[in-house]
């Protein structure tokens, strides 16, 4: 019998601004973490010299375990591949092979997802999928990110691209997204800038009285909606119903697609409660054929925000 | 080494008006096959019986063969629990243990699961999909049904109703689906029934010119849509382009969940060929995330539409 318990992995989520690492156990428990940013390294080589700079001295400072592999999580990362492919948040341009390097600069095998289905993971190994073997993740925060799990594995596709669920289009014709061009795609309208935008609307096209009226309308965030609709101001409440509604519909048609047990959703804009989780509740079910009704959980993440991605990223290195 | 040219599965198909079925060996060639009807008989048990009277003294003609399984598609069939639940075009109403009864009948193990599903299985194993661990078949008739696969798997879900595709809601607030009242479902448009609706709803709103309005309302149908388009009736293309302006959107959507590498069109709609494929392919392409663009094959199904039903309800019991 091999002593598992020596076993560690390294869990890395590299987001546009921060990265996030940590020391993971085989039960999940996070041993050491620490973060370095990301966007002061114009180039990949920099910021994998900086990264193996932080961490080694970290992981030698542990004498008795073993580290088995590193898995990373960052927008568009291609499990396949393990490239991340043309990611428009951060600077590193074109297709980046970052397992590959990552994998030669520490001398350790290293796998690579997005950053959602990283989440998906871990949610399905530490969190609230435990023992689920078909759910899905969204993730509701600046924009809309999925995972999907299926037959107990993750939906990658063909191509390694799978669940992009946030630009699904939910309202034809819709409001234009600032950085892909689509019209009346999810994340247009359910993700934190949505929520702002539709705020914004509200204010310039009504006369409706409105504690927001007091921010002046370019520094309105979707916090400060959130507060004045806690505080009980109409106007907000109407954004979180709104946004709840085109949310839960789009949940629905995900529901149809791959019949998941739960929907976990996650992210910055979930601390919204059920301001939030109410309409989304609602519409959900309203749009759902009678067979899906009263079935499907929805639920927050049970994991910390500042952890999960780690441990999702992690989790790569155990999974398959 | 066991023979398997002596293995044989029994394919049925069941149908809200006749029920098909066929004798398949392992190359999937159908060395025998019939048809008797389904809606003269008005519980279940009826049915089976005369499906055993029927088929058995045909299985015993074939002396060196060895039947192996029975599968069976039908409408609301559910592989989990080997049930037709809740059928809408069915006389037997409620919950039937299909599977459990046919294989008491006829002695031999059976597996039940819903017609798509059973088409998908059928492109995987004989069709346009062999070979392909992702894709999608969408089947385009009087309804729209659909099966996918991802990771060389039917998506099932946790309840086994996963794929219900036709009824995702594709135009919010738009067109009452008759039979679940669901608004802007996409079988509301992209059906045999959603085109003929469509039709009398430009015939009935303009005064266009149409060879169409020779035809009473109540006797068009959507072969007569499609004769007319390809005489070059103008109103009767609009038709066509509209409907797959609808479809390439909600496939669009498709592809953004599982990225198969193909979706498959199957059912008699596909017969109107490049009228309904051009606007599909072009709504879908200019709906998809650029990262998605140019990789997803769209094509017609390889098999022949009487035997594919058969088909793959008798791969059911090669599968898994």
């Amino acid at each position: 019998m091999i002593d598992v318990s020596k076993d560690h992995a390294i869990g890395i989520d590299i987001g546009g601004t921060n990265t996030k690492y940590g020391i993971v156990n085989h039960r999940g428990q996070i041993i050491f973490e620490g973060s370095m940013k990301t966007d002061i390294h114009e180039n990949v080589a920099d910021f994998i010299d900086a990264l193996y700079n932080t961490l080694k001295p970290e992981i030698d400072k542990f004498k008795d375990i073993n580290i088995v592999g590193i898995g990373v999580g960052a927008p568009n990362g291609n499990f396949y591949t393990g490239n991340i492919e043309y990611a428009p948040n951060l600077k590193w341009v074109g297709v980046v092979p970052l397992a590959k390097l990552i994998s030669e600069k520490f001398g350790i095998p290293a796998k690579l997802t997005n950053d959602a289905n990283a989440a998906a993971i871990g949610e399905m190994m530490y969190g609230a999928a435990r023992g689920m073997k078909d759910f899905i993740m969204i993730t509701l925060g600046t924009g809309v990110g999925s995972g999907i799990v299926a037959n107990g594995e993750l939906i990658l596709g063909h191509d390694g691209f799978a669940g992009e669920l946030g630009h699904t289009i939910v309202v034809p014709g819709g409001r234009k997204h600032t950085k892909t061009g689509a019209l009346g795609s999810l994340e247009a309208y359910a993700s934190a800038t949505g929520v702002t935008i539709t705020a914004k609307e509200y204010l310039t096209g009504t006369d409706e009285a409105s504690v927001l009226r007091e921010t002046p309308l370019e520094e309105l965030d979707s916090k400060l909606v959130f507060d004045a609709a806690i505080a009980g101001d109409i106007l907000s409440k109407r954004v979180f119903a709104t946004t709840g509604d085109i949310l839960g519909m789009a949940l629905a048609n995900f529901v149809m697609f791959s019949s998941p047990q739960a929907i976990i959703l996650f992210g910055g804009l979930t601390k919204a409660g059920d301001i939030l989780m109410k309409p989304i509740k609602e519409s959900m079910e309203r749009n759902l054929l009678p067979i899906f009704r009263d079935k499907v959980q929805l639920i927050f993440s049970e994991l910390k925000e500042s952890d999960s991605a780690i441990l999702g990223a992690s989790a790569l290195v155990w999974d398959r």
